[in-house]
């Protein structure tokens, strides 16, 4: 039996400790000496913080139907203060977006609620929350409108979006993911736009006129390496998996392709529900992510096993409480995401190409 | 289409606003106009209140790592403001508090770290949490110290751990659950207890004298249900499922055998990450529970899908900051947990029977 | 006590007795009879079986690593023996596909395997699978090359999978997805396709020259609504959720927003490992799928709890050891997918616009 | 770009090739060559087929509804070829397969049946199962006329559950898991116990008369750490996880405490659907039992994350086919589970004692 400390038995749990009034700030920073997925949640905000510290461009991914479930001023409030800086979304996470902030709404419902009576009403379910089709079918036409105003030639979705969020924030003044993501001037992907609403719209306005609705996500795949290979460093912030996961991980790979100086991102924070012994995308490790270059073989990454909705609210106010002054001072890109070629710190990325080094 | 809104669209989702500095109380308040796992939480602390606010005494089941998890003193805290009134928990959660109270203390890991060479130095690992195996040893020793004091008979697990918690006490001074539980002088069940160290120390004392260690776990359903029979209306909590999870049940629908105005909790509550789809205990809905008569048909209800140690801090919290007032108020049981017999409001319960209505 | 038996205890479960040198399909029927999601998976035997002898168009959807994981020639199967007509998948799946019909292969590891090694021999992992990251850049290179062939046009991933299922045919004459898609003439969808592998192949080929590589994936939304729109029926079979769940279910969305005859698929399987709770579209239940008229009200239906790398093996012997005779009967459409316009039973759907009633 | 094969890629997936009526031997052989929980299933054979060419003493631990949802004659049956030696049960599994050996039945239901509609003809549900409360109550009935023909004094739940299948299979010449076990004389331990309708049943036993019912689980746990010590070596087989996958673990624990020549299960298969990232016992990694020394640190092992109703019917009877002649050629223990002290190979284990080296 040894009598010194093993080098294993360092660091003690800390019970957490109840206080009543205490603040967000304080139960997360308590959570980071407990175990299982509440520490993994407070070293999240942890890392977040070295983020903000570092040089990096953070990627942020949102998958799961987040703006249907009451974070999308999340999204947008970490997009105000500039805690990301370049947005990969699901279509769906835009039109739910999108809905609200042409003042539609998401309502509450019980998951035994009948979905014969629902499809009767024609009213459509995300788990416990509805919304009514009639809306959404409103919005595809809007949608459509406003493809038809473009020029007709393709668009990235970057390029599509930013019009998107500019042409909501002109007719509705209201704030929101697209809307905020058009008045910071930060790049918003979206790889599967043509497996969401947005994508249905786009498609009604190519009915009205076969020129219309062009979209070039080939585009989207250059122009995201080529942040990647114009930026010292990257971190990329994953909520739910899904295609904005590998999109951005795919942005670090193809940059690395061009130019060898990229070795994966820096900073990795995943939330997701999902695991990886099913061998998904979604659930997949960031350990894996490593050897594929996604990650850097020393970056600093912390996976959350949990839902979104239980674990944004509480780490994005406490980052907010402790990484206002952080944020504000960071050496963060500056972007010009309106024309057809991105702005990084006032030189556009090549079109159409990757920029070699 | 529908002029008027449906029925359905009743009430809207609120996306929540980040606030820096915001307390874990408005969090949750705010949490409750979400969707899916976060509304779930929030909801879970109204229902709580409604427990506190009503004639019904609260079970509290614990399984998993809670202990070594870093939220012993959590349930110590729910124990002290007399949130719960009776305990049911696995052997290992009470295990794990007894080494913390007796000074010792789990430490933070990696999941990458290498179990050869923790088992090389008799490392423990749950996990991300060590321990050290050798003062586990010595806990297995105190705990046969401990029952070989004890009188030559069968205890029912309430009986030892109420004697285990007040030899703790005695000696150590010190707080957590099982000295919580014997200073407020309520009830812990363990009806596992034979799966667990706790069970291995016992069997310990047992090997040095062969009619030390009896332990009654046949008497804990009698007394479980009869202290349902008793009270007017009960209330159940489970933190991870488990076995305490169905004794807390099964103490309800052996109650109903016995006196047919017994029909179901009233409340319940239960946070965890297991699923229905398989059929297992642990995972199983709240609907299923009441076609049993676990849960009454009008029973207030909620489950929530998430690790305890991402949802109990902030639920605690939050709870602490509202519900104070209620808890000091409120009807609840008076027991006394020190004898052969439970006392409920000063009239024990009966041995070795069901009490008849 | 009623005396009679309720009608819900009508269908005994029927406990599974082991046979030796039982055949899939005994064990797979005597499954019909057990519980939880061994019975699932038997029951979504039937149902194929039933969507077989209907005239019903069966999409099958693909995601998750499926095609490295082993199961790439079970899907080449259904298509071969046309118990499937027409296919949405990830870019991942046909992009390992075409890996090994190249004569590559994925290698089996170990899931403790250490990622930094793998790094640095440049060999990516995907959880317990591998594959040299050099024989994936030269299979991007292959597809930039493939690409720089094709006319200076935007392709629908339709018409573009379709010649290059041709090109692999033409130079390999290996079994596979994309070779076996080719072959039957039926159509694939990628509506992700910029998040694989395949897109970065794709930008390889633009970047070599500015209007190669372009692809449209909202052309793919309206091809795949018109097959809804033109077929009497369909049903879905989901793989592992993601993107081509949604997309499967837009198709019929989309189709009943021109034709007011669509009503939703009439029969549903999905086997999946996502669960309903966080609210992500992967996991979302079929009874959901209704509220939307993403299924009929009358559909059958049934959701499998499982990775696709066990229940898959199972289900498709099992199904073809009794099927075959249904499939060769069956009324299925005839595609002709070669063309910028797809062809069904004869008849070009029309380009750029829905086909309205 | 290295020209020769890595050391890592080895051993080729190979895809899975479907050949209608195929023997599910001929599938679970075919899947050791996929990826993910396929082939993992796969090697769960092969392990278990080198634990029936080993001298190892073989427990089994079953949790979840198996009994009720049509596994109970799967368990039988590796109980008739011994392809184990030893079950470590829930009391719900022994309870299910008590009532349906008595001759009553469970039913098949769907997963939307309203739970108020059950309630009201007292029908229980277990997910997708069902059951007639009354048929259990008069189970309930008959387990505590069983115990009191039982002597007065305290059994471990393996004497117990050995009279319980005497008195089942005398009474009933029913097959099922508690008669086969009788006949096969082999031992079955419930630690749990108390908590299940069988201990609900001692209970009334005990409420009839004060001395009937007593269970000494702490018995049990020397009971299973001395046939630990006896035997040469040891094997471990967890369905579902629970409070037997621990109390396998326990008894190598506690036998190592006593015997140093004890070092954990040589082999190790677990087919769970838990994950380890919550920290609980059900879902641990066999990596972390090592650390413990509940299994060796050279053991063979495989987790197989899969409902048991799905993997296990492929997996037995793919056994079946294969290990025969293994099973009947090999070095098992001899029990004689009849008496106070349980025999092992003409031997008695001692009473109230470890046996020590």
């Amino acid at each position: 039996m040894s009598r010194r400390k093993s080098r294993f038995l360092r660091k003690p749990v800390e019970p957490f400790v109840v206080e009543p009034n205490g603040s967000a700030n304080d139960v997360l920073t308590k959570m980071e000496r407990v175990s299982f997925q509440g520490r993994n949640l407070a070293i999240a905000r942890r890392i977040w913080e070295r983020m903000l510290a570092s040089d990096a461009t953070i990627f942020l991914g949102i998958a799961g139907a987040l703006s249907a479930g009451g974070m999308r001023l999340v999204i947008a409030h970490l997009i105000d203060q500039r805690y990301i800086d370049c947005l990969v979304s699901t279509g769906a996470n835009l039109y739910h977006d999108l809905h609200e902030t042409r003042g539609r709404r998401h309502f509450m419902a019980t998951p035994g609620v009948d979905d014969a009576a629902l499809a009767a009403e024609r009213i459509d379910r995300v788990y416990d929350t509805l919304a009514s089709e009639d809306e959404f079918c409103k919005n595809d036409e809007w949608i459509a409108s406003f493809a038809l105003k473009l020029e007709r030639r393709a668009y990235t979705t970057r390029e599509c979006l930013y019009k998107l969020g500019e042409h909501l924030w002109k007719e509705t003044e209201h704030h929101g993911i697209l809307t905020a993501a058009y008045r910071a001037n930060i790049p918003v992907f979206c790889p599967a736009i043509a497996d969401s609403s947005i994508g249905m719209g786009l498609s009604q306005a190519r009915h009205r006129d076969a020129a219309a609705g062009q979209i070039d996500t080939i585009g989207d795949i250059i122009e995201s390496a080529n942040i990647v290979i114009r930026r010292p460093s990257t971190a990329s912030i994953v909520l739910g998996g899904g295609t904005p996961k590998n999109f951005i991980n795919q942005a670090s790979v193809q940059a690395e392709f061009y130019d060898d100086r990229v070795s994966g991102h820096r900073f990795a924070i995943q939330i997701v529900t999902d695991v990886p012994h099913f061998g998904g995308a979604s659930g997949s490790s960031l350990e894996e992510a490593q050897s594929w270059g996604k990650l850097s073989i020393e970056s600093e990454k912390v996976t959350v096993q949990a839902d979104v909705t239980v674990a944004l609210p509480l780490l994005a106010t406490a980052l907010d409480s402790t990484a206002r002054e952080l944020a504000s001072k960071r050496k963060r890109p500056d972007f010009d995401a309106s024309g057809r070629q991105l702005v990084v710190n006032g030189q556009p990325l090549p079109e159409h190409r990757y920029q070699e080094a």
